[in-house]
């Protein structure tokens, strides 16, 4: 039972941690699942290998009538993410797709083709896949291999109270079509992982609302909120801002002594892309009075 | 065009080919898609990283009414078999699951219990995963990690005209039950890596009618096969043995000086497990008149 002054675990990362007590998870210094990626010390020194797997839907995350090409950029750009958010080098792929019987012809070429796009446009080689029949709807996963310097390793547990929080970007509306045309932020997770300004980090997949609180306690903290900073798309309430999920950005939190040089570097480093400091991470281990969750697969 | 005496591919293999001209392909002494893993040279000089995906539909390759914990042992297993074949070890496992609202509470528990099983069983741990809502049916995508000293791995592509094709095992028949609780011959691939028997090994998923077909093409070659030789299960017709499917045994090609010290030192080595030989590779590059194919996805 969560004690009341607990952030609660929302229904997915529940069921996910009774998962967990029924398999063997990896050993030796390695991160395995909880975190963006899991990472595995890897046979060179002082590097992580690391893992990744991402999925999308067909009228969860993508609709029959979207561009092919959209929905793979989208495929494979989910799980890079990730590895940005864990400050990593994307390696190779794997994709898994199900294909219902109904489907067009040429479906797939043109989601090839999308997948081809960002596959070469951030590095990445395909190295192998599946594909299987499926009565109803399309299904797609991607696994991706990334890596990273181990003293470089971005994990959400690195954040400690009176950290200040950070998020790139601005939040809010994806579902407009950002969702299946963003990029994810796989040079500005380098550039703070390399500069050592992200103690923790973790990428907004599923909303502010949902996964501000799940860096926080992966940081043992709770956290406190300025709402008037929260960066919001045009046309976007603050409501939608925090719980509209898929915004593909980063969020991270940074020492206080380390936030003013952040700014100035980071002005100088992407002047195009806005940062925002929208709180900090405290003490008490609680939700704001308020806080709405954000997108939740199994709630 | 495939020329008339040229191996047909099936129509999921033809799809592949057509997809992957869409994406970026691994480089370097890097083997790519079309074996049953690809594989990347590690850091670790003469070593090499094999990735593979592998996936499990509803109605495709299990039914809602099989026990989840069946289903869960399959999902590991069926791409153990390739790493198997390829003369690996397994490392890491990634898992993405496709969750129906219309499913039974504690369907993923159990199905995680049977996954753990096979993972403790076959030394995989678990290095995260995946879970999104779909609307309609069960889908799961399981990406695994293995190694294999780069001099022991075996492709599908090292066999020659005038090599012995053998098969381990009975064929057949498999979803009276054996397709939901057969082992991944991981112990014999090793040892048939180890030892330098198999120049070219798969695994048979498809059954022997599609997968024979695809180790001869790989290695330039076509078939001659003796028919009296294929190893049957109990109740199952030739017909069967060759196009059931789902068989998840080993196939492969040996130099013909190299059989009869196989024979021996395999019915040491592995007493409970018979050993075939089925046929051999060809310099024509036909199918036999008669051949009937295997489990086609796409066809």
């Amino acid at each position: 039972m969560a004690r009341p002054d607990e952030i609660r675990l929302c229904a997915e990362d529940a069921l996910l941690a009774e998962l967990l007590k029924e398999v063997p998870l990896p050993k030796g210094g390695a991160l395995g699942p909880g975190d963006d990626c899991a990472a595995i010390p890897a046979a060179r020194a002082g590097e992580m290998v690391l893992l990744k797997t991402d999925c999308i839907a067909e009228d969860v995350h993508f609709r029959r009538g979207d561009d092919p090409a959209l929905v793979g950029w989208k495929a494979l750009c989910r799980p890079l993410s990730d590895i940005a958010a864990m400050g990593g080098v994307p390696g190779q792929a794997l994709v898994t797709f199900f294909s219902p019987p109904d489907l067009e012809g040429g479906y797939w070429r043109k989601f090839y083709r999308g997948l081809g796009r960002a596959a070469r446009k951030f590095g990445v080689a395909i190295a192998g896949g599946e594909m299987s029949r499926q009565i109803n709807g399309i299904a797609v996963s991607v696994a991706l291999t990334g890596t990273v310097a181990k003293n470089q390793l971005v994990q959400r547990s690195g954040g400690r109270a009176g950290d200040l929080v950070f998020v790139t970007g601005r939040l809010g509306g994806s579902i407009r079509g950002k969702h299946l045309r963003f990029e994810p932020r796989l040079k500005e997770g380098r550039w703070l992982a390399r500069q050592g300004f992200a103690a923790a980090m973790m990428d907004l997949s599923d909303g502010l609302g949902s996964d501000l609180p799940r860096l926080a306690r992966a940081s043992g903290c709770g956290f406190a909120i300025d709402a008037a900073a929260i960066p919001k798309n045009r046309g976007c309430s603050l409501d939608r801002a925090i719980s509209d999920g898929e915004d593909y950005e980063l969020l991270f939190a940074v020492r206080p002594a380390k936030a003013e040089r952040l700014r100035r570097a980071w002005a100088k480093a992407f002047p195009k892309v806005p940062l925002s400091c929208i709180g900090k991470l405290t003490r008490e281990k609680n939700t704001p009075a308020g806080w709405r969750g954000g997108w939740d697969h199994f709630g």
